[in-house]
């Protein structure tokens, strides 16, 4: 596994932001293929291949990097923090599979590709759902090396209340149940639940891999739900006006009847709308002291300012 | 929460084995809704409407019973072991009700009640299953008082395991692909995977919590597995010759094509290998050396030769 000092050099400040991400992409690409390789043979063979197919479909991981990028702002090492870089990628995995069920959002591609259930089944999909959300867990109780038994332990608090019912599984039912005119203040509820409390827990983890004092970690968590926002109003402005490229449908909201910025506020306003909390993102983010020079102002630009 | 010495008292050697099975029921059913009561207000009310619906069905919380047996056993006490006996029936209850889903088994009725996706509709359903596993990895890191951080992370560890993707979905993975003639031995790993491994993380999880040793849990592991098994064989007996008490429809399993012990050996061999399941965990369990007294074989013989 990369060393910290590796980590730095990799990203010695001649490194474009472009070859920084992917760097950081094939660093937990590979330590995500490493936990599963020892378990792919026997009778887990098939069940693991229907959860890596979606699992390393084409991701951004923008997850484990924020969480990565967080620990390094704090002079935390890769190692410290890999295994919740790892977690966080496996629960977002299994969110999506599970949402885009035929039950729940029935969609029929994802990442640019066929969505789970439809490749490997119903019954498999929900399976591999409940295995990815399930090794997150285990990932964090024992991938790595030596970590403080605390810091693991504040991962699994951190990572389930996020990822829960009062987190990200309470905003998958309120985004099944959302009327057709909601207020605003309802589907930014929404949202804050659905998408903001896994970006949060994304910063936080990472913060805590570090060791990071309560306030910085105070102060993150907020940065990362006005970057949730403005991360879904992105999303949702782009399925009006982007194009296939983004590996869903274009449009594919209007069709599924769903409630989005968009469609609440209009283009212009939702435009209006994510420049505001990408501005608020970016004050909060450049009110805390990290140790170090980092790359997450520039990480949330490219989040915010994506084409696809 | 109860304190150790009131669970001795209420354990005296004058309470009939039903006395003690009611007053465990009581005590684990009382922690799960002190968990779930902050959270029941607010737009969580309905998700956790749904999720508390399974799990307060009529369970035996045999998980969660074997879990604080083999804790007191070891001289653990009561609120020492809590948390993992909570988060076990959380898991158990989740599996139940994803496998009760209609792209699964498709069943109807569970515990008595229609099963959750008839009442609360499939997407629901799924979301409560998935915020019922999360929250059981949650409950372990924090439910409860004063408890050692590393106990906490080895029962995350254990139970993640046992659940996952090599363990209890896996078996269901198996169910679900089942050959009409499977030989024994699938049929054996299958139930292995599928039932042993969460009844292992119980008795393995109590000891935990009292930090029994490495051997002692190694011999509990050993024993709960061939309960397990013992366990699974009277369940298709009973679904041959059982009564609708048991909260399914008889023959549910004939109607859903499973392939059973029964349907593999016919029921005269099949209550033959059970009486061997258990006979060989009876004498496991004897083998270990305990603390105090306990109703481990008790609740064995009641789990065996249970009628419905």
């Amino acid at each position: 596994m990369k060393t910290y000092n590796q980590q730095i050099d990799s990203d010695s400040p001649n490194m474009t932001f472009s070859d920084y991400l992917t760097d950081q992409q094939r660093s937990v690409n590979e330590a995500l293929q490493r936990w599963y390789r020892p378990a792919a043979h026997g009778p887990a063979e098939k069940m693991i291949d229907a959860a890596t197919y979606s699992l390393f479909s084409a991701s951004k991981r923008l997850r484990p990097i924020y969480c990565l990028e967080v620990a390094r702002a704090f002079s935390g090492s890769f190692t410290s923090a890999i295994p919740a870089a790892m977690a966080l990628e496996m629960v977002h995995t299994y969110s999506l599979i599970h949402d885009d069920l035929p039950a729940m959002d029935d969609d029929d591609l994802r990442r640019g590709k066929p969505t789970n259930h439809k490749v490997y089944g119903e019954a498999t999909a929900i399976l591999a759902g409940d295995g990815l959300l399930t090794s997150a867990f285990e990932v964090l109780s024992k991938a790595g090396g030596e970590i403080n038994p605390k810091i693991r332990l504040k991962w699994v608090r951190e990572l389930s209340e996020a990822a829960g019912m009062e987190g990200m599984v309470l905003g998958q039912f309120l985004d099944m149940r959302m009327k057709s005119l909601p207020s605003l203040e309802d589907l930014e509820n929404l949202h804050r639940k659905k998408t903001g409390a896994l970006l949060a827990a994304s910063v936080v983890m990472g913060a805590q891999a570090a060791e990071a004092g309560e306030s910085e970690i105070l102060a993150l968590r907020e940065f990362a739900y006005d970057m949730g926002l403005a991360f879904q109003i992105r999303d949702d402005v782009l399925d009006v006006i982007g194009g296939e490229e983004m590996g869903k449908p274009i449009k594919s909201d209007e069709r599924n009847e769903k409630v989005t910025y968009v469609s609440l506020l209009g283009l212009e306003k939702a435009e209006v709308q994510g420049k505001f909390w990408f501005d608020s993102a970016l004050a909060k983010l450049s009110a805390i002291h990290f140790n170090h020079d980092n790359r997450l102002e520039e990480l949330t630009r490219f989040v915010i300012e994506r084409k696809v």
